[in-house]
């Protein structure tokens, strides 16, 4: 699904080349760290099939991992995918195989971090969301969205509120579209609100994913990540991150590591801003291990805060 | 000027009535603390005009006072205009001088502030700045940016940081047309990504304006200036408040005493949520004054957060 025209548009993309599957990761038509993964994946298979060439081939796996540097499971499927080469089936196989364990590793997500959430928050619980983290982001429920709609099952969510997540907007198209198909009650805000609500008491916690993990537990995830954390942090909530265990990233040891993709000045002067104006535009930040009440992935919910 | 419609068209209003200045107030076309205290005076003046019978003339008084709550230089401007009724030109001569001393007391919040500025960061300083705070919101230089216009002309400006503040995006389309137009660096960014170039080490300080001053020094300003003040906090830089004297209120004993306006969902929505999705919009916020290393008015450096 082309998700840069979502809510108004459902359009499914039928891509038959690595080059057309590495536009459409570029473009974020393709995005969400888990979904990145089996796009690698599959890429991978369609690289297999492109290219009987050794060296072809090659080069085309090398354009499907790096097609954005800081998604460690783009790179991380497409490996586990190329390791398989030259088999075009086994790939397939594998990559068919990134996508299973993706949906069973949504539905685990979901059941620790509810019981998680439901442990801190107690009933009634109102979170705040930031970015997309559903199903359009991996391939089912999703990761910090799963742990919501487990919760919306229960009976123990009070409401969600969407951060609308500038520049490109995840929050409000996707997340509020996702929380609408399923019935969950929800509120949209402007990503700078997200703090002061906390302050004014009207979040119980904070829920969102994570693009990278380092080893020391600090958090790479959509800029404004960070300003949720120290929001967070000042209200006494939690901040709570739900990603799968294929996001972190044991050669990264901490943050100041990772390298933040800078998306340029046009999506964030787009039409409004003056002709000729540039802009600072880092896709990502860093929240530190510090300001992270929980990790939770499909096999454990990890406290890197929590002094050992 | 209406500056809902910059920074594509420079279109100005001719205001004859109260209710044409009531609507430009409440539609945005006439922002920025200052400039609606003079607003208010000449709302006043308009009144005394348009209404010889002493309750109609009242009414509409009130009316220019309550345009916007949050505001408490509307109504200051107002009532002090209004003690000079039934008057007009006692009225008039009143709102002039309230423009004439708004546009002394920008000078010297200028030069207040740029010393401030370079006593704390010294040359080459780096700022970001929320909102719009300069000519458009007062009469001339503004306040923050007045601040900004003047480091600017002492050369002891690196650049500054523009941040777009959402839903109205008055950083986008006026703080950059400003900053423009007088030839000062500048790139802009998304409102959430304010705390992390912080983090990152790009910003040496942060500097805004307010819409209302607690007695304490709590700074009731545009939202999003509550998550600039953690992330300034966080990285151990200078936020700077830049106001007249005339926004300290000395009944508003702290912020959470204050009436923060919900703007409704319309302006947050827009054209890119799902039809039928609800916001919380509120339209400004509270950064304790704990938070705050400086509030510059036209007449003193106030540090409200440095102990007693």
């Amino acid at each position: 699904m082309d998700q840069t025209l979502l809510p108004k548009e459902t359009v499914f993309l039928r891509l038959t080349t690595v080059e057309q599957l590495v536009e459409a990761i570029q473009r974020l038509a393709v995005r969400g760290a888990p979904a990145l993964g089996v796009a690698g994946a599959l890429g991978v298979a369609l690289a297999a099939r492109q290219h009987a060439d050794d060296e072809a081939r090659a080069q085309a796996v090398h354009l499907v991992e790096t097609a954005r540097p800081t998604a460690v499971n783009l790179a991380r499927g497409a490996r586990r995918a190329a390791a398989l080469l030259p088999s075009f089936d086994a790939v397939l196989e594998e990559a068919l195989r990134v996508r299973d364990e993706e949906i069973a590793s949504s539905a685990e997500m979901g059941r620790r971090g509810a019981d998680l959430v439901q442990e801190l928050c107690g009933p009634g619980v109102r979170l705040l969301t930031h970015c997309n983290t559903g199903g359009l982001a991996t391939v089912v429920e999703g990761t910090a969205l799963a742990v919501v709609f487990e919760l919306h099952r229960r009976g123990a969510l009070a409401g969600v509120i969407a951060s609308e997540t500038r520049p490109l907007l995840q929050g409000a198209r996707l997340t509020t579209w996702e929380l609408g198909r399923a019935g969950v009650p929800h509120r949209l805000a402007v990503d700078s609100a997200g703090p002061f609500l906390m302050a004014r008491g009207e979040v119980d916690a904070v829920i969102l994913g994570a693009d990278r993990i380092c080893a020391n537990g600090d958090v790479v995830n959509k800029v404004g990540s960070y300003a949720h954390a120290l929001g967070a942090a000042a209200a006494g909530i939690p901040f709570i991150c739900v990603a799968p265990e294929s996001t972190v990233d044991p050669d990264t040891p901490s943050g100041d590591k990772v390298e933040i993709e800078d998306r340029g000045s046009a999506e964030v002067v787009g039409t409004t801003a003056p002709e000729g104006t540039s802009a600072v535009n880092p896709a990502f930040d860093v929240t530190p291990a510090s300001l992270v009440t929980a990790i939770v992935t499909e096999q454990r919910v990890w406290r890197p805060a929590r002094p050992r």
